[in-house]
């Protein structure tokens, strides 16, 4: 049965116990269950990042639960509090389970949209005593589990418009008279950036495979090759690439483009044709 | 089959091998066990925080055999040798396997006290040739693999009086006149800091959710509210709560109260009521 | 069924998606595979460490697929090309997926060696659109679940002749004739570090358990007991010792050789017999 498949992430880390009793409380309320561990290693409280993993990831998990927690609102009450959400979408019938902060959009979009939404932060299938800090493990993987186990989703929780959910902005990529204005999205374990500009927007940029592209980072101009893959250039070397989420992407032959150019999430940068020399 | 389920914790890290040869151990003895890692990445050598890891994630794991393994001793002989040992366990009748050095005590206890201990360091189960170093491979994980697969725990070892095994000794909130002396007994991944008085010790000490706290860490006084959650107080700022296993413990919200205060595990602060200003 | 078991070595680590996803592509191609994960926390492009760690596991892990993915060359064409390869060996009829770049090269030894080999490059089963980044998403996952589906390895890709496989050069011991020349060929998460010299080399040089060696790193000289295990020496001393691997092998006793010694992968030094003081 598909639905008994729940993929899971997180920014709890590998040093503590949160992971494992998430999975102890998903293998004693569904046994059937088979987990698929998507990362644990968001950066802490980095909803960003955490929602452009999880939409990166997606579309490569099996139909079944996507279970997402990065929640630095956890608990909290009165204007601060954020909901706590199960959500359908159009696609494969899938449902993610997580906090209502903008993690879960990016992922909703790329399956499709919502359909279906319900409020599961008084659900009846909660771990008491609930914990104010720990809905990981006393509000999310219940959830998450009794949807593995085939409960349905309006017995789970107070139905919520799907167009009641937190969106998360992100960047954008914006053509100008000459280049692109982009910002980095993401960096990951190897160093390198994802861009918020698809591969196509580089086309529109006039920006082509196998051609010299010019970077502009603040009052710095770098020129760098648009090439295939890592190895097209010398070690040690940039260059800029479509990954393999069909992003915009600078990185370090055998190195960290983030350590080379000082670049974190948000920054802003401009490419363009490089002028031959 | 409840007691095919292994439940995995050590201090082997995520870098090498170990785990992944551990997992293929189990894998190759008892192919119908079912794997759990609670942890990997407790600090090396540090049993104390193995221990109360442990005792944390025990409650909500399902029934089955605990693997922990964090091993400063391995594979010592004479007056140096700890024991390796297999520990049945009041409630649901699980199994505990790992070294004698006090890294089990505190989950025993959790979970009702011992009724049954072996010495598993000759058990005929062991992979030969027995390694001096790595008894994770060669001695834990196989006896927990024939648990699994539903050996009785006596046919694994020699029987062991239950009084015998290594307690481990944690420090004490001590109840003053004028506060409550309590220790740092964990750090976690976020930063946040366990102390070792229960929630019940804080109300015994006149102290209250939503009152303020007086924090007095050697010479220096600090304010800080006793809140619920996080997101109660400011970006930035420090609280005391009550933590997702109802201790008391310190954070920073968005941050990390590790850092801003300085501390580390088994030092001493003071909590006290904060005087009206 | 035996083939269903994946095995998964890589250097993708623990803050991205990227190993979430393969366990993805396998588990949607091949549901009733199961993935034990050896380990993601290979340094970065470090193919002889990868290597390394692969051997050490591969003869404690069941029969099935040895998926291995640390692959700096990834999508890189024309000179600079590396295949991507499945490999058949000896051993228990087991098959091992991944970069031909020396990665599998060793475990493919420690299995009996190669009986048959395909080139998966363009194997009909990668993911379309294949990336030039991510091959272990769009390659070797897919292929990795279609031998676990029970799949033919000569239907997979080009027949290769196994003699054509990448090998991987690693240092040897040498014996002289007061010593024993060694080098540093990995050093693991609790610092120890593994020579390339066996415990039968140890012996060939006079070295016994039980006796003092003299360590020579550059014009350093340091005496150092030949132990079982840790230990056997004070909290924060050196010792040499036969590792779980059969390697000889320098640790500190609570501590980090790699730290204590300034020594890293690569680096070579000289063992002898101790003169007596």
């Amino acid at each position: 049965m598909a639905s008994a498949i729940i993929s899971f992430l997180s920014d709890y880390g590998y040093q503590d116990e949160f992971v494992g009793v998430c999975h102890g409380v998903i293998a004693r309320l569904c046994p059937q269950a088979r987990v698929i561990d998507i990362t644990h290693g968001v950066p802490r409280h980095d909803v960003r990042a955490g929602a452009l993993a999880l939409r990166a990831a997606v579309p490569f998990l099996p139909a079944g639960v996507h279970l997402a927690v990065v929640d630095p609102g956890v608990g909290a009450t009165g204007e601060h509090a954020r909901r706590a959400v199960a959500v359908r979408v159009a696609y494969e019938e899938r449902v993610l389970v997580g906090p209502d902060n903008g993690l879960l959009g990016p992922a909703i979009q790329a399956l499709d949209g919502a359909v279906e939404a319900v409020d599961v932060g008084l659900s009846a299938r909660r771990l008491e005593p609930v914990s104010a800090t720990f809905h990981g493990r006393d509000i999310f993987a219940p959830v998450a589990a009794a949807l593995a186990g085939g409960e349905a989703l309006a017995a789970l929780g107070e139905p919520l418009a799907p167009g009641a959910l937190r969106e998360l902005r992100l960047g954008q990529a914006t053509l100008r008279d000459d280049g692109l204005l982009v910002h980095v999205l993401a960096l990951d374990h190897f160093g390198n950036l994802a861009l918020d500009a698809s591969a196509d927007q580089l086309g529109d940029a006039g920006l082509r495979a196998g051609t010299a592209v010019e970077l502009q980072i603040g009052g710095r101009r770098l020129r760098v090759p648009y090439a295939l893959t890592f190895a097209d250039v010398a070690p040690g070397e940039l260059l800029l690439y479509e990954d393999s989420a069909s992003m915009a992407a600078l990185a370090v032959n055998l190195g960290s483009a983030a350590t080379a150019l000082g670049l974190a999430g948000g920054d802003e940068l401009e490419l363009r044709r490089a002028q031959h020399e």
